[in-house]
């Protein structure tokens, strides 16, 4: 579609579009949507929300799944603005929160030295979201008194240290995209002497397709295999987990014994 | 409005509301007040959310204001159920997520031990959105790996041993319900030796009335007093805290002496 260039008016909005399930937008975000001249869109998000964007509107998928061409942060970066500048309202949708671990503060960085306006917008960040709807609360009084979100993919490629930090702490821990990391995660947990603490793991939560598991510390590797869980998954260490109904059934038999 | 009770089902949605911005709550939030035949909202929750709820649904602030009655979480429980039970469907809405610091799961608790069937609706906390509302992103690429939430207000009344954990951290650390326990937490972080670490203080975030004050470890309880800041706050301690424009301009006299 050709536009009179004198008219545009090149603005952002870095949207976060929740954990998946798509009624968990924000009301906000479908005004965003409709007010769209282009939607970037990741693959954590539903297609579904495209609908919200009105006929006229571009939508360009720029996600990273594997197997498939992934585009870099700087691509993006350059999308966004170049289409800003030619259309107009680009409405930025990311998977989760903008600023949960998904580089929003890159792009809201790249935007603003190019003097074009940026509007976030947060969305329910699966840290949080997920365990909720699994009914596992991230705090309980108490139980827990916080929880700490780390992500379990660094840009070295290493475990973070935060992680080292967290399990020997008070807090609910939350990794996000740490699955590949597990069975470093969990001996990090056994060396800090938590072998019995309660664990649980999410795959695709909020979706159709999601699968929970629920142990140890000591015992989460093989469950996780058995159940073949498969990225993207949400790690949850904390007490809090064993508020969950099947870690009562974990637990029963020990229960009897006592 | 008399109903007959054999058509009762009664059943209880726990509905996080968001940090304050009636359009930060989800469409399934949205959803499930249009099919409420009770809510019970708390103070933290903009009033112009029941307007999604049918025009027979009961409406009942439960919510606590200093100098107010206010509702014992006992008392809550009760109601909860016993609407309920008489009524049908309860939308228990609540500010930011019903899990962070909510006392959520009590109330699940409660109303599980009834056999009432709860579902549980994420809001966006005030703790992810109400920083990101303001450009702080509490993750980024190069300066923060994680992020701690932590509630400056304990059962016991003393400050949370967690604090302590996380001023010795790399982690963004957030802390809710933290204004009163300022000072404290202060020393706490100057014990750590982090003077010089950004934090910021966000006043009612996302509403019209919202503050910010930006400062240091050293200087932010000066600055929180000038501003004449007042609860709800959020409180923000961390690196990230300097990717806010007006932190640039605090330190550029340093950058110009150097």
């Amino acid at each position: 579609m050709e536009r009179d260039k004198q008219h545009i008016e090149p603005k952002i909005t870095l949207l976060g579009a929740g954990p998946g399930d798509p009624e968990l937008i924000t009301l906000k975000g479908v005004l965003a949507l409709q007010r769209a001249d282009v939607v970037l869109y990741d693959a954590l998000t539903d297609e579904a929300l495209l609908n919200y964007a009105p006929k006229h509107a571009i939508k360009v998928y720029v996600g990273k799944r594997s197997g498939e061409h992934s585009f870099e942060q700087d691509a993006i970066n350059k999308l966004m603005v170049d289409y800003a500048l030619n259309y107009g309202h680009v409405v930025r949708l990311k998977g989760g929160d903008p600023f949960v671990f998904g580089r929003g503060y890159e792009e809201l960085d790249f935007a603003t030295s190019y003097n074009i306006a940026v509007t976030v917008i947060p969305g329910i960040s699966s840290a949080i979201g997920v365990p909720g709807l699994q009914q596992i609360p991230v705090t309980h009084r108490g139980m827990s008194e916080s929880f700490w979100v780390i992500t379990g993919t660094t840009s070295s490629g290493a475990v973070s240290e935060d992680i080292y930090q967290a399990a020997n702490s008070n807090a609910t821990v939350i990794i996000l995209m740490g699955l590949k990391k597990l069975p470093q995660i969990v001996d990090i947990f056994s060396v800090a002497g938590k072998n019995n603490l309660p664990v649980a793991v999410v795959q695709n939560g909020s979706s159709a397709e999601e699968k929970l598991v629920i142990g140890k510390v000591d015992s989460i590797l093989s469950k996780v295999a058995d159940a073949k869980i498969a990225a993207p998954a949400l790690l949850i260490f904390g007490e809090v987990v064993s508020l969950h109904p099947s870690f009562t059934k974990l637990i029963k038999p020990y229960v009897n014994i006592a």
